[in-house]
């Protein structure tokens, strides 16, 4: 792999600022908050800030960049789908569970719903996700997508991906700011900076530090999963495939000749290479 | 150009969205709140949100994908390098005198600045671009740095600028966020839903939407502007330079051979290729 070494300084430290981000929330709701529970009131809402940030943000940007960690390139693609496909399940399930959090605690305070950008755009991004999520294992999954169908779908796949991952962090930033203006109204107040207040906006900082970090590496081509089949001519440099776009998610299932010498002219492979 | 009519959806798309959401927020100050004055009131407060959406969103937005519209392809790249810098230039402008209104309402209404998680990541985000741009300025305008150095920074602008326009987006989402809670407090209150609030909950999904175009078109390679120089051989496929690494920035004040021939198996082109 070239530059491995900075390759892992990345990586440990997108584990340590997901990490952090994690620890950092728990702390939040159990030392400066009302702890955990399921019991309809303060308790069971900060499962909210909890699970999302371990599940829809920590854990969703592990599995964006698995494809990316140099010691599972000996693994099959396949094997590394299934874990990339359950990553982002164990995120979708903790951040539908947060939900029913914040709507249960909701209904039993009788807080009306959905009413502020953070929730439009929030739920927006877990039915999209959900959508994203059911989309790749029809299409890359299953042995059932064309090869053309899946040359098409994967550049969209690659940008939702990152979008819908940008957005669920620009959500909890959202989240973190009206929960603070909520709990924080007087003595002390937000605008005071209690400690409570400098903490949680550094829990913010982190986030951000932790998709920059992720952002970065799931779009360095040359981190991707090596080649494991060489064209010995393409007719326009610039549009080359990329290594994953050599390696095509279909090869798992169709080996043909045909899906590996596709042409490296199509807008699709071109697009796949971009990120 | 492959794929122009689409092309031209997107780029419409992006115009209408980036008006509308401008629109939105002068009817937000004009007709929901206290209008437009430089008079330490709220009023001098609302040049925050409109300056901060027409500079640091709609027009940082246009920059970025200056290079992608074909019809100015005949254009030198340099002219083209003035007007991406002078976009950008006028966004830090603008945001600039965004937050002198802020920080000039925040001191003649004795209120604390820099409390909240959305003035600490807006803040930096505005520093981070001004270092960017004077960066810019310094490696790809003026004919000073060397073609290995443009080479290295190249993906690092490019990154970087896509990620400070996502970070500018989300600040803007907590900005909205914050001034909805700070002035829909009672009669009516955000949670009741009162037509503000739902008029600028969708001023804020038309910036997430006006952002995710402008994204997409910044990250197709098809869409970038040709070569002028294809290179005849290289040496591995899926690490190929794409159209605008061949047409280096460099390339303007240095056209020697070896600039364009500079090796395709370097990360730096790689990385360029990936935005």
């Amino acid at each position: 792999m070239e530059g491995f070494k900075l390759f892992l300084a990345f990586f440990v430290s997108a584990l340590l600022l997901g990490f952090l981000s994690v620890v950092f929330a728990l702390v939040w709701v159990l030392h400066y908050r009302e702890g955990l529970a399921w019991n309809g009131d303060l308790a069971e809402f900060n499962w909210h800030p909890v699970l999302i940030i371990t599940g829809f943000v920590f854990i969703q940007g592990i599995a964006i960049i698995v494809y990316r960690l140099p010691w599972t390139w000996k693994c099959s693609k396949f094997l590394m789908k299934l874990i990339h496909a359950g990553l982002h399940t164990v995120a979708l399930t903790l951040a539908i569970i947060s939900l029913v959090a914040v709507f249960d605690f909701h209904n039993a305070k009788k807080i009306p719903n959905m009413y502020s950008l953070h929730s439009w755009i929030g739920l927006t991004a877990v039915i999209l996700y959900a959508l994203q999520l059911v989309l790749g294992l029809l299409v890359f999954l299953l042995p059932i997508a064309s090869t053309s169908l899946r040359t098409i779908v994967m550049p969209i796949h690659v940008y939702s991906g990152l979008l819908l991952f940008g957005s669920v962090i620009a959500t909890a930033l959202m989240g973190i700011t009206e929960k603070l203006f909520f709990t924080l109204k007087e003595n002390p107040s937000y605008s005071s900076s209690p400690e409570e207040a400098i903490f949680v906006n550094v829990l913010g900082v982190l986030i951000v530090a932790y998709g920059a970090v992720i952002l970065w590496m799931a779009t360095r081509p040359h981190w991707k999963r090596p080649l494991e089949y060489i064209f010995q001519t393409h007719e326009r440099i610039g549009e080359g495939l990329s290594d994953d776009d050599c390696h095509s998610p279909d090869l798992e299932f169709n080996s043909d000749a045909a899906a590996r010498k596709r042409s490296p002219k199509s807008d699709e492979a071109g697009q796949r290479s971009a990120m």
